[in-house]
């Protein structure tokens, strides 16, 4: 693997990008999606998952960093609630959900936390998680446990691409390679 | 200080919220804003800071992660790029640009990270720093840093909330108290 794969081509409803590839361990290059900093693609693909949301859906649950323009833009659009876990503990929250999310991302094991503030925000709703990517679905699936430990009901799981073959009844845009 | 003290009000366009006050360290409760997981409000407060814009501005810049879906929507009504500093290393980033910010932040030091391929798209532009609070300015005065090591040129400093007096030239919707 001398040299870098060439870039991976996409295309939401009528924009299209090329994914530069990056490496990952030393195992090969995956497509690197960035909504951060791409507004024209962030809200292609809101506009593109919008008709996907499951039907009954009360409120939206994802997570930081890159969803995060996402999950904005597709409840600006569907007029839904979005509430976003952490990555790390913020000083002002009170009473947080903790969630380690089971295996590893990337080498990298995390922890979410959810504020009580904003989980009280999920109690009795019909809850669908939002992703940018899903791959293995650990961390979809740990978002779906917050949800449920607040109180509420995961009807669907939503991501703008499904790289590999993530074990869930997943509604996405687009199929990524997880090697290129 | 055995009680926190009422929710500060606020109001951006026709959008008003009640900001719940959190403690700071030993000394203090000061107004949290979150656009996170507001949609609402954070549409109004870039239809807001839009005419703030500085004439000739070509990019803007900012950091992750509560003024990120500010920044894309700003992005969006105005037509300009974005990009946004990281505070922790992403494993693809290659010859990123580093960025220490001086002094304290909530008790916290921190880092800023720009990858390369990102820095580039600042290279000769005219850049203004975009931030959803500015209280301090450390954080703007260290994005304005990493602009000016991408080759670009700062033009203007932009915030939705002023909390006490930086010693920049900013441009903002509202004032808040620094402690409340």
């Amino acid at each position: 693997m001398t040299q870098p794969p060439q870039p991976f081509e996409i295309t939401i409803g009528s924009v299209s990008r090329s994914l530069r590839t990056v490496p990952v361990g030393q195992v090969g290059y995956v497509p690197l999606v960035e909504f951060i900093g791409d507004s024209e693609l962030t809200k292609a693909a809101a506009r593109a998952l919008l008709p996907l949301i499951p039907e009954g859906t009360q409120a939206l649950l994802s997570v930081v960093t890159n969803a995060l323009p996402l999950v904005h833009e597709l409840s600006a659009l569907s007029g839904l609630p979005y509430e976003v876990a952490r990555k790390k503990r913020r000083s002002y929250m009170q009473r947080p959900l903790i969630q380690e999310v089971p295996g590893l991302t990337l080498g990298v094991s995390e922890t979410l936390w959810l504020d009580s503030f904003h989980a009280e925000r999920l109690r009795g709703k019909q809850v669908a998680i939002v992703q940018d990517v899903i791959a293995t679905g650990a961390v979809a699936s740990a978002l779906a446990r917050l949800a449920e430990r607040a109180g509420g009901t995961v009807n669907g799981y939503l991501a703008a691409f499904k790289q590999g073959e993530p074990a869930l009844p997943l509604r996405f845009l687009q199929a990524l390679p997880k090697r290129v």
